[in-house]
């Protein structure tokens, strides 16, 4: 970052690297999608594939050319510059299980930190063709259309979305218990992808949990950028810190219903 | 049917005639997907969209017209002629919370009985472009490529989908957790979607429970032609009197061993 140029112009030229990326990552995800795969079980029995370390390793050389200065956090090769000013946190592929069963809704996200904040993300649908791109301050976009969340005020209506009912720990089973039997439906499977049809209108309500900063720094900018909300149970900004719990709402309102539900027997 | 024309012909006309409604119902359901939708609830809260209705006219409109003398049982609009030889079973919209919530994995189903017995089935997917196609003693193809369950002997090497753990009744949720902590992964969200991923070799076991017939008939071509065996949850042949439990595996093998698990503690 030079100080010559303008935050805006920095911030284009960050979307930029970040759907170049996106570019990069998709056609390897596609190569390996729904092919003969080499799994192996990490010690929490996530899958990993080839696809996750070939598109990420795609996604750092391209960081490395363009901002050698630039820190990279990748779900499958660690951290280099972790004390850098600007961080690229990446997730080849978010919903490995999908990914392995053929379904098509596992995303590639690609978030750039400023400082801990993450001020660009994108979600990635390689097998959809489909993309959300957020950035601070600006509308998050769904291949190149500005998109809104939607109102919703009554948790009552609200269409809520998580990966798996046991993606949670026995302590925060009866928490998303709550919060299931509050909101009007819950819906599972879509991984990164629910927080893109949060984005775009379509669902109220995203709880997850055990997520780790490559899971959800990418989620902040797009959902953010829709006018919606997302933290943590608490209410507590998402950092690369944060404990892994995560809380999206397209409408204020039903954010806030939402962390009552979850907090309701809570410390 | 005409007793100058062999089964294989017939098989033929009714395959093409399936496709035919598939194509029908594909662009209504297209039109109607991520656009303003007027829900309403029905008894059981299921949503059902104006698309439900428009395909369902549409496909019903179609059989009519090659075969009056056929029976028509629809999601929709009910049954004409239920004691004919021959009976369409049309499910427009399967997955209505996905469809509703802008994730592309709903489907359309279509089947032919003849005396009773599944003959034709189709999962068509208007949203991702995507169609199984089943018939009695024939290949299923995938978007017109055969295609095959794959080989799984071991219950705890299983994947397993299932749409979602609350589609339960209090009766067959011990029997349903009991399979899915001895199967590998549960993996939920797939609506009909999961039977394809079955079929096509990505998924190794799916189990529900609470199921119409328009929402079975169509699996069984398209499961058993893909060499796969799908039944309710005692083993038996799944017809329009069935229960509503299904069962499918790509491999018999660990049906068998799928069916133990869901009878340990049955009656």
């Amino acid at each position: 970052m030079t100080h010559s140029e303008s935050p805006d112009h920095d911030l284009d030229t960050w979307t930029a690297l970040a759907e170049r990326l996106a570019d990069a990552a998709r056609p390897i995800a596609l190569t390996y999608f729904r092919g003969d795969l080499d799994i192996e079980a990490k010690a929490d029995m996530t899958p990993v594939t080839v696809a996750d370390r070939e598109a990420e390793a795609a996604m750092r050389a391209l960081i490395e050319d363009a901002f050698p200065d630039h820190g990279i956090f990748g779900e499958e090769f660690g951290t280099v510059r972790p004390d850098a000013e600007h961080l690229w946190v990446l997730d080849p592929i978010d919903g490995t299980k999908s990914f392995v069963t053929g379904k098509p809704l596992f995303g590639t996200l690609i978030a750039l930190l400023h400082r801990g904040r993450p001020v660009v993300g994108v979600i990635d649908a390689p097998a959809l063709g489909e993309r959300w791109v957020g950035a601070a301050g600006r509308a998050t976009t769904f291949n190149g259309r500005p998109v809104r969340a939607r109102p919703c005020t009554d948790l009552a209506r609200a269409w809520l979305y998580a990966t798996s009912p046991h993606m949670f720990e026995p302590d925060d089973v009866a928490a998303f218990e709550r919060l299931r039997r509050r909101a009007h439906q819950a819906v599972y499977g879509a991984d990164c992808y629910a927080y893109g049809l949060l984005a775009a209108g379509f669902v109220d309500l995203v709880a997850e949990a055990g997520m780790q900063p490559y899971d959800y720094c990418a989620l902040v900018p797009v959902v953010e950028g829709a006018g919606g909300v997302i933290t943590d149970w608490r209410g507590g900004p998402l950092t690369i810190g944060s404990d892994g719990r995560v809380l999206a709402a397209g409408d204020a309102a039903v954010h806030a219903a939402a962390l009552q539900a979850l907090a309701a027997d809570g410390p």
